[in-house]
């Protein structure tokens, strides 16, 4: 029985046919009599937003039964056009779309979750040689309707396999290569890490690094040792994995407490303030924001019964306006004050599994923001991470201070 | 228990999203409480195409599975879109792909022939009073791989449901109003015939209409009414159906044996010269056509045992250099004399069932042709239709000149 390796190819290394054919060529020199090789590909491209576009030309609100065999197309594309190409270079293989290969999820459209995977169509294929090229994003529920996996869904569908066929590991190729000690756009002298722990890569997924938190914290799960690096070139990357100290030095002194410092933009903070208080006040707040699918941020509210309060809750952006209608609503249900809104907030966070060891990180985190004139708009933290809410206008000169401050450099 | 009717709409007639609106609000239009809808939809525009074309950039001759499981998604795109648009105005709607729709299919990728339907899918979705709206020219066969149906085959899926559906019929709507007496951009003045039976649309379909001739075999076979319109306007179309006298005038002593002049061109001609003929000729020459994948159109061989013979055939033009080099080869194997080569050939026939009755239709035609000074390079006829291969710049005289001997005007 030889090895298997999962690879996983994302819609930037598979924008043409050029590049199409590049990345066969890759997963051909990855393929042996020893090891055998399962990759998922992502739509080419743009392909996804270019489909939604289509729908939403036609329905502003489509149903999501209908989008999701409509995005599902664009995977079939790029799985079938990858095995056309591994064959006209000579090597066996097979595409299977996602209920072709057996991923059985839930039927809540635009966002299924994996409930199982039935491994024997892939064992098939790859008991009789072919490489195998499966259709990421995408799976089928009971009823036989096609499901999507929502952001980050590819990953998510490399990863469970990975699991599911008990492989050596899971290798994510991207158009980075591989996870920083922070944006190497705003500090251009950020270092690759070799090695970094699930945990401090679920922090910086959910803060700014390209993996989404699902893909990770299933990994986790089951153990699967996770690989990123760049489809352009051979540069080593990084793995993620639990024995992080297995493939350290023995000696480890002076081994870093923070691992990185992760960045992301696009937030509004919304706060509705003096609100009277009373028992289920936030839900009042939140449920209309669900009802209306906006995703909620970051929320600080910090209530003392019978008094007023600020309510205070960041969005994406992208929800500006949606966030803004149901609060004006609620201005009025709730007799609050009135709404501020602060528009091009980006998060700036710390992290590192060491963190939880030693105490001193968010004052020196605090006390660098400040010496750089640079306010803080919310704090929010976890066991191994610190997060402030900043200017996006800060943000370049904020993780350069952080990055030089925790010695990361 | 309401009536069905199936409808099919090409893809001139679903080429943007402004046109599946359109499509969407005529199908919205033709369904009540009494009529259920089923709607099979071609891919949009060109989609066929370009996909063919992403694959043979990276493939050659790319691998027929793969190839049917990546142009199945052209139809997933516009039966989903159509289903969103029928949404939007208020139409209750869902989209099938082949497989969900229950198109069984045998594994002949690329040409796949339909071995059964299992309608419970559709009627699940009619008796809850959607409309349902199918992804045509696709199916799945027994070992869960998808097909295609190759050429006319989403006219061949509407047809196949309209029959397992026992459907009231099976309405085709195109870029063109109907079937008319002869191509109207050849003869301006050719008439849109109102009714015509399915062997005249027959011999028609395998020479110059626009649909395929199985469509309307099976058709045939299921006595499925089809009735051929424009998708762009509300003028009369087309009915081709078994009972042509039940709704013709009951005194009909004029009644026309010819219905209509038929045109095709884009066809070569071959000649194998002086052939030392033999027992198994003929196969020895078209078994290593067949083999790569050139579709002989019309043979003419006048063999004589003992002695030569000159072996005469057409193909489709894009086929001529495959050809040429399969002659090449035979020329010497098979120790004849040369290989003649005509290019620029179409096909003129004569179509009607009145022919079989009576006599001097084909000196009508050729008499007429020579009038014309029009050469006949071969000729080949059925029961109901003379067919001469002319050269192409002669079909529109030829046309015209038939259409007025034969009293079609």
């Amino acid at each position: 029985m030889s090895k298997i390796i999962v690879q996983k190819y994302g819609g930037s290394s598979l924008h043409d046919t050029r590049a199409i054919l590049a990345v066969a060529e890759r997963i051909s020199a990855s393929h042996s009599d020893e090891i055998s090789i399962v990759a998922v590909v992502s739509a080419m491209g743009s392909t996804t937003d270019e489909l939604t576009n289509l729908a939403s030309q036609l329905n502003k609100t489509p149903d999501r039964r209908e989008l999701d065999l409509l995005l599902s197309t664009g995977e079939l594309v790029s799985c079938t056009l990858t095995t056309m190409a591994l064959q006209a270079i000579g090597k066996p293989s097979k595409s299977l779309s996602g209920w072709q290969a057996g991923i059985y999820t839930d039927n809540r459209y635009g966002r299924a979750q994996i409930k199982d995977i039935d491994i024997s169509p892939i064992m098939n294929e790859l008991n009789v040689g072919n490489i195998v090229i499966i259709a990421g994003f995408q799976g089928i529920e009971d009823g036989s309707d096609i499901t999507t996996l929502g952001r980050g869904g590819s990953d998510t569908t490399a990863v469970a396999i990975a699991a599911a066929l008990n492989a050596e590991r899971c290798e994510i190729y991207t158009d980075v290569e591989g996870i920083y000690s922070a944006d190497p756009r705003l500090v251009p002298y950020a270092k690759k890490l070799n090695h970094i722990s699930y945990e401090e890569m679920l922090e910086m997924a959910s803060y700014g690094a390209k993996m989404h938190p699902r893909s990770i914290e299933l990994a986790m799960t089951y153990n699967v040792p996770i690989y990123v690096a760049s489809s352009f070139n051979y540069n080593e990357g990084t793995l993620i994995h639990t024995d992080l100290f297995s493939k350290m030095p023995p000696i480890n002194e002076h081994r870093k407490k923070v691992t990185s410092i992760a960045t992301t933009h696009g937030y509004t903070k919304f706060t509705l303030t003096q609100v009277p208080n009373r028992a289920g006040l936030a839900s009042q707040i939140f449920e209309p924001l669900s009802e209306k699918d906006i995703s909620v941020d970051e929320i600080s509210m910090n209530a003392e019964r019978g008094n007023t309060t600020d309510l205070t809750f960041t969005v994406d952006s992208v929800d500006r306006d949606k966030t803004n209608d149901v609060l004006e609503q609620l201005k009025t249900t709730l007799d609050a004050g009135g709404v501020i809104i602060s528009d091009n907030l980006a998060k700036i966070s710390v992290i590192g599994t060491g963190m939880r060891e030693e105490s001193g990180y968010a004052a020196l985190m605090f006390t660098t923001l400040a010496s750089k004139g640079i306010n803080i708009d919310l704090i929010t933290t976890s066991e191994i991470r610190i997060t402030c809410l900043i200017d996006a206008a800060d943000l370049e000169a904020g993780a350069k201070s952080l990055h030089e401050a925790f010695e990361l450099d």
